[in-house]
């Protein structure tokens, strides 16, 4: 469930027909057309329908679900609109074998954007930093948006993009100790914002995330009635969401499969960071 | 990031790879094959690797989010096939504009799965109860399956096709109380389980679900590694998660929203009980 309902949910695709018919209604016209039922909003403070360009980029092999809480987030934000951005329409396949088709291209995509959003992977994440057209076009809408957004490693992927030099930040709890390369500063902590970039660390995180954008971007109010639909009352059945909670087992598992990634990551990021400087 | 690097992450997909890889190394061979690296499992407890089959249906207007809390935590267990299924493999259209491209048809989909998972939606559910493909394949499906499960409104969607007469769950909170339609007794818990029967509350509940399945099906030390991976230690920025912590202005609004909603699944919802029992 959507905190508006397919009509208001899809806010972002119908905006302009959501202010006819809110104008309709308040120039007296009975309601909108049969087909798109409009709630009365009568009562909806002002400042709570936006007009929010939102960009959430995806690229092979990255983590579903570091974009779609974030996702679910944004898409609540009537009157914004959020598209699913990669360098072509081509569907892409995340880490996890989801496929996705995006639902706008790197051209396609607005210069200005209000957020852009970047999620983390592992494998897809290098690939990403070893293309210069993806480090271009971060480059230019990280460089003009009003917030700019990752969650897991996707911060690594900002940080080549020379986004996050002398900003504090995080990551991926396996990798927040590379963001030394990008010239940030890592932060432990779930959510970092520094200035306009509000960095997440792993996976989950983007739920976080996401939702104190929801609260930047509206207002507290709004922010909470978003929760109360995504009923985002979390109760992990386990106590293991960090490295200070886990088992020590678990932990030396996962720093164990993580190393080689690390190695590369450290490597491809630097020469992507001296790259990007010059696109 | 996901709990096995692409490899692993994937292994729902290669594992017959795997397992030979696995083999050539109890054998005494080198490593796998140079494009595929196998990280060492030889310290891995030997219940770690499964060959789950899961099934996650999607349907047009449903929520992502529902869907992608437990794809993420599913596709981290190694050895499973997490499948996304939908009547045909026409990409699907989420209620949030999200366009997904399933990897199985109702046809594909294997007799016998491990798990049945079924996202929520508002709308795009009410149409999906409609349907009776959708009935007569969750009936078949959720007749068979180890376990069956659901997130936010899916549970509607179960009890549509009389998978929930008779046993405790529960659902997206503004929607719990329509459960006695079919023969289910409402709880107000995050996860509830009667048996094989995992239902979750709203949309973030998938989370919760999922983890606590990976329990069920691997063992609490697995569970707590993909935790881990995930990072799922939340932090929500807000209170506001369940109408009893939420400020009573944002509870009444999504209330009042949800009234046509509940109106439609109740005659809805009523009508597929009645007719999933001759399908």
């Amino acid at each position: 469930m959507a905190l508006t309902r397919r009509d208001l949910a899809l806010a972002g695709l119908i905006s302009p027909l959501i202010a006819a018919a809110s104008n309709a209604r308040a120039n007296g016209a009975s309601d909108s057309a049969p087909d798109l039922p409009v709630h009365d909003m009568s009562g909806m403070p002002p400042g709570w329908m936006g007009s929010e360009k939102i960009a959430i980029l995806i690229y092979p092999e990255f983590t579903a679900l570091d974009a779609l809480g974030p996702h679910y987030m944004f898409t609540n934000l009537m009157g914004a609109t959020t598209m699913i951005v990669a360098k072509t329409h081509d569907p892409v396949t995340s880490d996890a074998g989801l496929v996705l088709t995006p639902s706008a291209s790197f051209d396609e995509c607005p210069e200005d954007l209000d957020i852009l959003c970047v999620p983390g992977g592992s494998r897809g994440t290098l690939a990403a930093m070893r293309d210069d057209v993806t480090l271009r076009f971060l480059k230019s809408r990280g460089g003009r948006a009003r917030y700019v957004t990752s969650v897991c490693t996707g911060s690594l992927l900002l940080g080549a993009a020379g986004l996050l030099d002398g900003y504090r930040a995080t990551s991926h709890w396996t990798a927040r100790a590379l963001l030394p390369e990008f010239g940030a500063i890592p932060v432990d902590a779930r959510v970092v914002r520094d200035r306009n970039r509000f960095t997440g660390a792993g996976v989950t995180a983007g739920l976080d995330l996401g939702l104190t954008l929801v609260g930047a971007l509206r207002d507290r109010a709004y922010a909470e009635a978003v929760q109360l639909m995504a009923e985002y009352a979390p109760q992990p059945p386990f106590d293991a969401g960090t490295p200070q909670t886990a088992p020590p087992e678990a932990t030396a598992l996962l720093e164990g499969m993580m190393t080689d990634f690390l190695t590369e990551a450290t490597k491809v990021g630097r020469d992507a960071f001296i790259r990007a400087r010059a696109l």
